[in-house]
């Protein structure tokens, strides 16, 4: 008990769980390793800052070092946990200058999180193409898309943040015309971002609709409010190439059956093609992965390894559908489960909670949300028979001001008339019910017993039957036939 | 069977039993009695009409007589069921001239509403006095909110309004103080109303604060998002007497503990104390009354009279919590019951759903919402263990522009962690919220299972840790102490 908890990341989970755990032990050691500059920042921010929504970089931050400092963790950033070994229980860490040392664990937590994949696409050394996985990543956009004269430093107000690097950006003339590549939460969430800084957009996505996970239902509609603003959404049109000597000069589009690619000039790209848990210095240990090589986690999260702990975007976590593990690398995911870890390692056995796989996008005026299995083959897969209804209800009475068509999808399972998943995607209110179909999810209720839910009627926000329930009644109706 | 399905009531339980049997048995006869002239009319839409923010009296309606005839529904109005003789399964109908006449009924539904209670006061032959509990009422104060010359009688469009009340109150001089008696939510909605026809309004609530069932948090921000807009709001303000010659002059409010009472000059009333069951047709039959003196039904909606329905605010439903009937009359529950009588009588049993007393109510920019068992007594007398606790959390990530104060209540059993009730209010998405807590009532959940639910999170719609999330995590800190 003398070795410390030894955290890898101080980001979401690891300072949930240092926190947590400094609070319940007090008497124990934490030390929390973070191989970069920047500690617990609002990931999900980053599109709202280059939006303009947020003023200064620093309103993303949670907490500050010497807010770390103060709680009594002992945070170490520039320090690399390059290797794990779980049998002498040490951990072998590299500091920015390239040294390296051990150090011993009573138990660890890799909260490392994840990394931006971009595809084919190298995206470093081509001005004006960016990932947006971090910090100094939107600080650079930020200032790319701002005319020299008129870029506000001060916008970029944390000390962690990579100068150089958005100076140069910064100096560069002005981008007009954007690609977005790939139509995900993030390239939803960017593609409104940039539209807001005045650039004319273009989004690329390799399937038929945005927002995949959502389903087709969100994706159309999301797609139609993006283009009332003058975003131009690309679907089935993937990406090949990004196309530029020193700067982005344009990205070829694949139009597939055998047709030429497309050419479409840009002067900016943002590659968001997905993530990749940060797993390599878990290389060699023999760990157990799962879905998403994620690190494979039971319901305290623990890993294969003794003594050894994952959370965060590094981790699986169990589906409240399935009862699998899966990876859905979410915020609220990554803080309850470095959380209950925090407390189950100082002495209070706590569950790191189901996922149901619950989301919310803006994009513009609509609001989308999605929850459990949408997908008819992931369904199936999981042993399900799905049957799934879309329909389009008020959001208010209809005789109320504001009332405003909501798509709700319910997919439900034949056999047992369980709910398996929804979305909801609509202009008014539409994004927050999603929790009550979460919250039906996470009860394993049927379709019959929502339909009889209790909800609030209220003409303002809702008509008497809320359009959750009329999805209930329909797919009951499909159901029983 | 050759007797058919009669329903007393043509509003929300007995058009949707009508409607629903219609479809579900399309060879057996219905008949519905409805002693006045108006049918299937959003009584919750009223405050809005006379706000002004519904134009027309006619959006109000959902059904027009001549639809529900197209439905195949035998529709007689200004026929008044006045006994039932539940032996020789016939009714005794009143018309509209005095006659009377009896129908056999194979099955009976009673859907015949409530009716306002004044308290000590008669608002008849008072004018500038009403009661709001019908649509001739609602018509009657839009026209009395009037200056003479600026009423627009295309507002009253509904054939069926009483035209000779609306032309004289239309003629009366327009008044410029309000006194909205009783701060219940048809009070707080009429206070709203008639602010925005621009009157002086005064709420008096008998109690320490407004909207009783919302509990003192909820009821100390509507009063002062009432104040914000300029209503003045008394509460343990017991009005003893409407004082007035002909037309409303004053209002005189008991002040307690001895002191004189106060005479507030006012130059309108509305007087909103409370509803009563209407059940006098079933005077004489035995039938079982429970709670608020409603129909007591059990879960298919019968009453302890054979072949005998219940349904809507005449009616009580199950509470989620106690599993006991509970007399809470509103708009869902009604259109619930009536549809599953419908079906059941047709032959396909179905439950009318439990309720959760879930309600919503907006004031100005405000809007609360409340579930279950808030009261510590109510609680008790169920024989729980309550334990409370009220959060103020952000409505949205702190850095999103927009986000507010979301005040949470929940209330739990301290031995079993049961989730029992739970309030919300605030100005941002804080009413549907509430859902995910009728949700979780219906569900049994316990406030640790509430703490791990896994809800949506996104910046411009949740906190990483929502709302209800932060409410949960600190009412378990209190279970667990």
């Amino acid at each position: 008990m003398s070795d410390p908890f030894v955290v890898v990341g101080a980001d979401a989970a690891g300072l949930s769980a240092a926190s947590k755990f400094r609070r319940e032990a007090p008497d124990r050691e934490v030390v929390v390793f973070e191989k970069g500059r920047w500690i617990s920042y609002a990931y999900c921010g980053m599109p709202y800052f280059i939006a303009g929504y947020v003023d200064r970089m620093s309103d993303l931050l949670s907490l500050s070092p010497s807010e770390v400092d103060e709680r009594g963790i002992d945070l170490r950033r520039g320090r690399e946990v390059v290797a794990v070994d779980p049998d002498a229980k040490r951990v072998t860490v590299e500091t920015s200058d390239g040294d390296r040392f051990e150090r011993a664990y009573g138990d660890l937590l890799v909260a490392t999180g994840a990394r931006a994949t971009t595809g084919p696409f190298d995206v470093r050394g081509v001005d004006g193409a960016f990932t947006l996985h971090n910090m100094d990543a939107a600080a650079a956009i930020d200032a790319y898309v701002s005319e020299p004269d008129a870029y506000d430093a001060a916008r970029a107000d944390v000390s962690a943040v990579d100068r150089e690097r958005v100076d140069r950006n910064a100096a560069m003339p002005a981008p007009e015309t954007a690609a977005v590549v790939g139509g995900g939460y993030v390239g939803v969430e960017v593609a409104e971002a940039l539209t807001e800084r005045g650039l004319d957009v273009h989004v690329f996505h390799r399937s038929g609709h945005l927002l995949s996970p959502f389903g087709e239902t969100v994706g159309n509609r999301v797609e139609a409010a993006l283009e009332a603003e003058g975003v131009t959404v690309h679907t089935d049109a993937p990406v090949d190439a990004l196309v530029g000597d020193g700067r982005i000069e344009a990205i070829e589009v694949g139009r597939g059956g055998g047709e030429a690619s497309e050419r479409v000039p840009v002067d900016m790209a943002v590659v968001g093609v997905g993530i990749r848990p940060n797993t390599d210095l878990l290389a060699g240990t023999g760990v157990d992965l799962g879905p998403g090589e994620a690190v494979r986690v039971d319901d305290h999260g623990r890993t294969s390894l003794p003594d050894v702990y994952a959370a965060g975007d590094c981790a699986t976590a169990r589906h409240a559908v399935t009862g699998e593990p899966d990876w859905v690398p979410l915020g609220l995911t990554a803080n309850r489960a470095g959380r209950a870890i925090g407390a189950t390692v100082a002495g209070d056995p706590t569950p790191v909670g189901d996922i149901a796989g619950t989301a919310a996008v803006k994009a513009f005026d609509a609001e989308a949300a999605r929850v459990g299995i949408l997908d008819r083959d992931e369904a199936e897969a999981a042993g399900f028979d799905p049957v799934s209804e879309t329909v389009t209800a008020g959001s208010r009475s209809g005789y109320y001001p504001g009332a405003a068509e909501t798509d709700v999808t319910l997919v439900a399972d034949r056999d047992t008339g369980r709910l398996l998943g929804g979305s909801i995607v609509g202009t008014d209110r539409a994004a927050v019910r999603i929790d009550t179909l979460a919250t039906a999810i996470e009860a394993d209720m049927t379709v019959p017993k929502i339909e009889r839910l209790d909800l609030a009627y209220a003409p303002p926000f809702s008509p008497v039957w809320d359009p959750i329930l009329v999805a209930a009644k329909v797919l009951n109706g499909t159901l029983d036939d």
